[in-house]
């Protein structure tokens, strides 16, 4: 059976990938399981049919068969379960790979989201001079240590895998503030990820949505 | 083999249960499986001997034989792969109680920190009146929908799992603001998960070292 997910119908970002879907299009592509995309605007996102699906009337979903999903980790933990290519065969490989997939979303984007959400509503606001500094410095305390474990490697741990598929996605949304720059190895990694055929795939479905929209 | 996991050596709060070894420690009590604790201090944690199990320098990690892990999310999700009580059978609703797992830390957590880590270290600040309604706000818009989704049931789908384990403690975080009391049904299910022996079990634990510290 084809999943269906559902993504923005306006993407605020115009194209650029940063809306999650991109994450679990990515694994998808990675996967090379086909997929169809239900495409929801602000207001039925909110509304009890999409509610449903994600009690924070957030994108996205995955739907297949009787199972609905929401959380793209989630998604993509159920997804590398049923295909080889984003989780390692052996268990204990398998278990730090999936420790990267949280360290994505649990340690990684919440200094960036927050960092990102002051640049973009919180600027003109008398404090939002004052306190950006404070909220770049966490993002560096957090990328320096990243990059640390990184080192000279390919991927975070051994081949690549859903952990860096996420930590990718959540280091791209630093694009344009230039911080990522500061972290060669960092930028390099993130480019490693972007020329890989199945993100390609995945960013161009995307972006020929939001680009005609 | 015992498993080793790190904690504070002396918990900013105090025993209170916030820092994230409390949510390993009650999942290990909820499967019956017995542990040891390394204390670290501030300062070991920043060192090369703890980074190298948590590239963040942060705690809880978790040892097991040569499977050395971070992030309280992927630790759980180990435990409860090695133990029956914290994932259902049913690969369905395992990979639901999955992606509430990731909603703790990734949807429902981050704003809750933001405004803890506003009301904390920000207050002194001039701009830290005129902010905390929108951190609340955020807040509130969370826990209202996950109210919503919660309903009259007892956990968040169908018997405890790991995604309440985690969502409880993402929330108790809330406890002295007052702002879970707002939305009584969460309140009354914090409540429901604190009753559980299990939680009892691994609070008191915590709560013996730091009390003493």
């Amino acid at each position: 059976m084809t999943p269906t997910i559902t993504a923005f119908e306006r993407s605020p970002d115009g194209g650029k990938g940063l809306a999650r879907d991109m994450r679990v299009r990515w694994a998808l592509e990675e996967v090379g399981q086909p997929y169809e995309v239900r495409y929801v605007s602000f207001a039925a996102m909110k509304q009890p049919a999409h509610r449903g699906r994600n009690p924070f009337g957030q994108i996205p979903t995955y739907e297949d068969g009787g199972l609905v999903l929401f959380e793209s980790g989630a998604i993509i933990f159920h997804i590398a379960g049923r295909h080889a290519g984003l989780l390692p065969a052996d268990a204990d490989a398998r278990a730090r790979a999936i420790a990267w997939m949280f360290a994505a979303v649990s340690t990684v984007e919440p200094p960036i989201l927050e960092f990102a959400s002051a640049w973009l509503f919180e600027s003109p606001q008398s404090w939002a001079a004052e306190r950006m500094p404070m909220l770049e410095e966490r993002v560096h305390v957090r990328l320096r240590d990243l990059s640390a474990r990184l080192g000279e490697a390919e991927w975070l741990d051994g081949n690549f895998s859903a952990g860096d598929l996420m930590m990718v996605h959540v280091l791209q949304r630093l694009a344009p503030s230039g911080m990522l720059a500061k972290h060669p190895s960092l930028a390099a990694y993130v480019a490693r990820a972007e020329a890989r055929p199945a993100y390609r795939r995945a960013f161009a479905a995307q972006y020929a949505v939001n680009a005609a929209a």
